[in-house]
């Protein structure tokens, strides 16, 4: 079972790709899609959909995640931030790959144990959880993150702990989840 | 000229295409993509996209005009217009279209002479301007009247009124924007 993990954004994109298999998760890929930035918004986001959907053609994951509708700010980076999220799930829709949305607080809690984790604990927990030499940039750990959540949540379903519908709220507890770093 | 002028959004996204003549404009098509309703957000984004691709494949456009930013009445319903908004921009990057954003104040003071026109006025104008046989329906009427604004707007361009820059400000005076339908 492979899991693309995206967290899409305008400037940055990360992308985690990770195979769970057995109860063992392992690392395949991460890494960010950043568009240029002297370009206009629709050359933007057509960088970032062809970033995609070589990813998709590259690693043929089995199913995808992606960080579910954070409450912005303001409206106006809302909708910048709902522009690049909405090529990403027409690239996951148009591949026919299955999606499930977790909000980051599920993530946070799935991989650091606490759903109000910091960007660095999150880091720390990706890369000792898949084993990393390095610690992954933030864009990158949070994708790899959210693919780590799904490839659970999915291990979960598949014991038959959870039904399998998309948009499951996993609520985890095993092994790794436990291991908060604080 | 061709133009095709979109006005995005998650459950209808409107069309309008535009031919720009010699001061003539002519109308060639409108019409609204309308997503499956029991589908997930990312099937429904992906019929955007293919919609949008299609239409593009199909006429040709040589160049595109969507509504620029519009400050939604709150984050949730902006990022799932920006949703939208990312799959019609990346559409038109895609297939390397220029474009043009207008923001609907502007659209409708270049066909209905005043920024805070209704949509039944727009509607009205439209159907006026391109010779209907019956007003479009809002969403194609506004796509149709964002291609209208364009066209004209690269009209005074191309006779030196204004510099050719995309999101230029259309600043209309022509014989159409005067024939306010109050």
């Amino acid at each position: 079972m492979r899991i693309l993990g995206i967290d899409p954004g305008s400037n940055a994109t990360g992308y985690g790709v990770v195979d769970q298999s057995g109860g063992k998760l392992i690392h395949v890929a991460h890494g960010i899609i950043r568009p240029p930035k002297d370009v206009g918004t629709a050359d933007r986001l057509a960088f970032i959909h062809r970033g995609l959907t070589q990813l998709v053609s590259e690693f043929a994951p089995d199913a995808s995640a992606i960080e579910s509708i954070f409450v912005a700010a303001n409206a106006r980076s809302a909708l910048v931030l709902g522009q690049a999220r909405g090529v990403a799930l027409a690239v996951l829709g148009l591949t026919a790959l299955p999606v499930t949305e977790i909000s980051a607080r599920e993530v946070k809690k799935a991989v650091v144990g606490t759903g109000s984790a910091t960007k660095s604990q999150v880091q720390a927990m990706v890369k000792r959880l898949l084993e990393l030499e390095k610690v992954p940039p933030t864009d990158a750990a949070d994708a790899l993150a959210i693919a780590i959540c799904q490839a659970h949540a999915g291990k979960l379903a598949s014991l038959g702990v959870r039904s399998g519908r998309s948009r499951r709220r996993p609520n985890l507890s095993g092994n790794f989840t436990l291991r908060n770093r604080t």
